[in-house]
Formats: C-alpha cells, structure tokens, sequence
C-alpha cells in the first residue's frame, strides 16, 4: 500500500519567523517609535511610524542581516518537528522579492529548523506550490492555490473573515495532528 | 473572456546556463582533461575525469561565484522572451542545494534574464511546482510532475528514450510557439 503523505506548505515570516519585532527595534532605534508597539487590527507597521519613516522599512529589509536573527514564532518548532512526522513539510517564502534576504533566509532555517531539508525548501516569487495545504498569513498568495487554506493571525490581517484561520501553533497542531 | 496563460516552468542548469563547460574548465586547469572534452552518452562528468579528481566537481560547485559566470545556452534568451509574451514563464532551479549559488544565480538572471520579474523565479529542492508545462534536463525531477515534461538533451540524458525530448532551443520554440 502506498500512503503518500499531504503536503503542507508553510511560510516564513511572520509564521515562522518574526521579522515585526525587529522592524519596530529597528524603528525604535531611529525613530523612538515604542518596543511595544501594538499594530491596529488591519494596520502594517508603517501605519504607525512617523510619516517622513514610512519608507524606511525597505532599506531595513534589503540590509544583508536583518533576516538572519529574527525571532522564531512562539511553539513553530515543535509543531512543525511533529507536523514533519506525518506530512511532507515544505518551507515556501517569498525571498525572491529581497536578494539579501537568501543567504539570510537558507542560513536561519539551518539552525532553527534543522529537521526541514533543502528538498524540502522552496525560496520563490509567487507561491505556485503543489502542495494541499498552504499556511500564510498573506491571503495573496491563496488566490492561485487549489488545496485548504489555512490564514495565520497577523495584525494586518485580523479584518479578514472569509477564510479559515489559525491564531498560533497550538491550533495549527489541533487542526493537523 | 479569461483567457489564462499556460504556466511553463525551465529549468536552469544545463537548460539555460551551461556549468559542464565550466567544469571542463576547471578540471583542465587543476587536471589537464581537454577544453574540447566530449562527454559519451549516458555518462556525467566524473566519469571522464582522473579517479583522484572524481570528487573535486562538489569543491568547485560550492565555491561562491561557481554560477555567477556560466555561459547562457545557445538561444534561450530569445526563445524565453518569445515564450513569455504567450505563457506565464516560472524559472525553476534546485538551487538550495548549493547555499552558495542563491545569490549567483539570483544574479546571473538578473543580467541574462532581466525580463523575468522576481515574481517569477523558484529556488527550491524538489520541484513541487504547479505548471503546465516543465522543461528540464534531469528526469527525477519529472516522477511527481503531472504537466507536461520536456526533456532537454544533455549528455547525462541521452541514453532515455521515454520522454518528450527538445535538443535545444530551437526545438523548443517549434513545440510551443
């Protein structure tokens, strides 16, 4: 009998990784924006820096480093190592869209999530994965994708309704495990 | 009227970058195997260099720049721009499996390639992509691919018999424009 595993496709920031917490730093540093900032329902981050700061977040982002030390999101690594023992995981993030982001991104999922191999890794531009589920919290990239989507919690999407929803990783294990 | 575009994804190397030659290039300088080596059908390169060198392709493919300077595959440029205006087309490379040829290759399209959009490119490991259409030179990366599948010939290829073939560029344009 041939079991194939689903597949799962599951992002990288800000579902794996927090690269907020290091915007605000960043904008707290230079702009004496709060470290606990909260973000509105809806808002991004920009909507809450002063205005001349606005587009300082793209100089950030595209600064080799800044997506090396990012945080792991709370319980990402047990679930996916657990998640991993039933499904075939693959890491899908858009990294194509920052060029410093590469390096960055390949050397950051080495050492938090050693476990995910380089098969399984998929560094790209739009998400045109095969896979069955998808997790992200860019409902952007479900417009193309066929299999269950699976929203997760950001502040700027929390206005979204039409689509099913995870808050964290302990209910993405409920739903999956 | 929706009229979608079929998806094509390419492969890169042996596809529209040429690394044998640079190999060849690099095992004459450390080896002397001839600049005009011919490679027999069936067979990869380390099968035609000295014994003791056999390992030396996984040093030189890991060395920064490896993939920054490979030659372009005689007519890809214009066939892909021809391509382009009629299908969406996805540039997919294996590239995770060598850390060091992300930034290499990212910018080796950018130069020979500029008018794929970074929306458009895929590095990953196994190639989960959902097109319609896959040109590639390695047939692994057609077992779980249910598109169509063009082989593109390469000396390691030539010996399989069961897949749609393409010569080369030429060819590929007869086919699908």
């Amino acid at each position: 009998m041939n079991h194939k595993k689903l597949r799962i496709a599951v992002d990288m920031d800000e579902v794996l990784a927090d690269p907020l917490s290091k915007f605000i730093a960043l904008y707290n540093r230079d702009y004496n924006v709060p470290l606990d900032l909260q973000i509105s329902p809806g808002n991004e981050i920009h909507h809450h820096v002063p205005e001349h700061a606005k587009d300082k977040w793209y100089e950030y982002i595209n600064e080799p480093g800044f997506f090396r030390d990012l945080p792991v999101i709370d319980k990402s690594q047990e679930v996916m190592k657990a998640l991993n023992n039933h499904y075939d995981i693959y890491i899908v993030s858009a990294a194509l869209e920052f060029r410093n982001s590469l390096i960055d991104k390949y050397d950051w999922l080495a050492e938090h999530f050693p476990f995910i191999p380089w098969t399984n890794i998929v560094f790209c531009g739009d998400k045109i994965v095969d896979t069955d589920i998808l997790i992200d919290d860019r409902i952007k990239n479900f417009s193309n994708f066929k299999g269950r989507k699976l929203l997760f919690t950001s502040p700027h999407n929390l206005l979204i309704t039409h689509y099913e929803r995870v808050n964290n990783w302990t209910e993405v294990a409920d739903k999956l495990l």
